[in-house]
């Protein structure tokens, strides 16, 4: 009776759970009923949404960039961090933290206005292959979870992006990919500030990071986007253990996530291994604290 | 036959170009036509969407709580600028700029959670009574602008409010008074850090302006919270000719509108002398740039 809703999901006690939980919580006679104006559901996109393996799509982005910024920066050659990223020299990147990769990937990011940054991003996109699965980047988002995007709204859920990429990078492609307008996405930022060409005001992006969207600051950003309690939250790593806290300490019903990449053959199987973006902590308290923990192997019958 | 269509609007020259506007850009034939996803519009609040007069909403309401705390902290009465604001000392207030209002009200914004917070501004509606106009502040909205708000959602646009109000105090009656969600609320913000209550983390609001939301800060936020260009923009003060003029500085077609409070009968004429949130720049620039003069006395047939 399930097969038609969430298609690429299996027939097992998650899909059941998300299921019963949005059924719930729309029933006006039922005393876990949530008005629609409170159904918030918050994603993580890095490994959440769309495939990081073997490296976040705007760190793949960026790798692209720099070659181009090192053909007419020679001196960039010799100097760390950028030596690392443009010889792909893996090993030493996996010592990188997700931040210092940010701060690097804001620095990489010169465009100077956000129409030369957006068509930056959407050329690379019309262009780029990834590496592994050899199919554009607009492809390279998980299948179950643009359904479960897609079943939400038809459920009067708002649904947001709430991620550690950068806020503009996604925009370009949220709507396309995932349904998700601009102002529903929620990431790491730039500053900006506004210079005047005669009365005409010009948004100019400085090369510096502002707010770097991990971890509690992922909390205090959507108390600064959103304003409201989300009661349905998606992750995958401990950068979105605070998000799923901050979820399930509000009243009433509401449901956390968190994607397990243990499929090798269709993705990729890693968890605390991955350095940029370990996921340890948060599988550890998982099931003490009623996060439901998605296995990709078993509980999805599609990836992409 | 635009009768039905914004009603509390006059058939003037104004109401139609509005009308000729939305048509036009809905006009999937039409050059002119914009895409669902591009059709944004921003409308500043105090002075636009609800009356500022004598005083900003959320600075009545301060006025209301600073006495609670006057009697909290008793050398409050005598020291600046909270004299001032307890005795509502009219003429010492109006010489404080926005900046100083808004960085004192966060002062007095003495809640250390959101919901502690959100329950003092609802508790504060439900009971105050304007000033002047006697009635609850739920009423003090002006009508023509919320059928405009209501007649472009149903046109597919998605409206926001960027305000240099505090941005949660907003968000508490916005989806009531306006049928905008609390996410679509754009203001002036203050700083948050997370705290642990165990393993639940906690928002706490600090007393501490962090993005004060006028005049260049407005088009800042705009890309931080929207991440596209408006294409209709309403305003009414200086503190709003920054993001009109980035509206009407993008491609294609779009609009740019300034209420002027030229309505002592029905509510108050004032502009320049009004030291809070003046009107004078942007009055002078209007014709030359293309913005257009909404005058309260002769285009509204009804303002509450």
């Amino acid at each position: 009776m399930t097969n038609n809703i969430l298609p690429s999901w299996n027939d097992t006690e998650i899909k059941r759970s998300v299921l019963k939980f949005i059924e719930r919580i729309s029933d006006k006679d039922s005393e876990d009923f949530i008005p629609e104006e409170n159904r918030i559901a918050v994603f993580d996109n890095d490994g959440t949404l769309w495939t990081e393996q073997p490296f976040p799509v705007q760190l793949l982005f960026a790798l692209d960039r720099i070659k181009e910024l090192a053909e007419l920066n020679p001196e960039m050659k010799n100097s760390q961090p950028f030596k690392a990223f443009i010889e792909k020299d893996i090993k030493t990147i996996s010592t990188f933290s997700k931040k210092d990769i940010m701060t690097f990937l804001f620095k990489t990011h010169d465009a100077k206005t956000p129409e030369e940054f957006e068509s930056n991003v959407k050329h690379w996109f019309e262009n780029a292959v990834h590496p592994r699965f050899k199919f554009s980047f607009y492809d390279s988002v998980f299948k179950p979870q643009v359904e479960l995007l897609q079943y939400l709204r038809e459920n009067d859920f708002k649904t947001f992006i709430v991620s550690g990429g950068g806020i503009n990078f996604m925009r370009v492609v949220s709507e396309k990919i995932y349904g998700i307008s601009s102002d529903r996405v929620i990431g790491s930022s730039g500053k900006t500030k506004i210079e005047y060409e005669g009365s005409k005001p010009l948004i100019t992006r400085l090369p510096e990071l502002g707010s770097f969207d991990d971890r509690e600051e992922k909390v205090n950003n959507i108390y600064l986007h959103i304003g409201k309690r989300p009661v349905f939250a998606f992750g995958n790593s401990d950068g979105d253990l605070a998000m799923l806290r901050y979820t399930l300490a509000g009243e009433g019903l509401k449901m956390a996530l968190l994607i397990h990449h243990d499929d090798s053959e269709r993705e990729v199987a890693y968890d605390k291994d991955f350095k940029i973006s370990p996921l340890k902590e948060a599988l550890d308290v998982a099931e003490a604290e009623g996060i439901n923990v998605v296995s990709m192997k078993n509980d999805w019958n599609k990836v992409f």
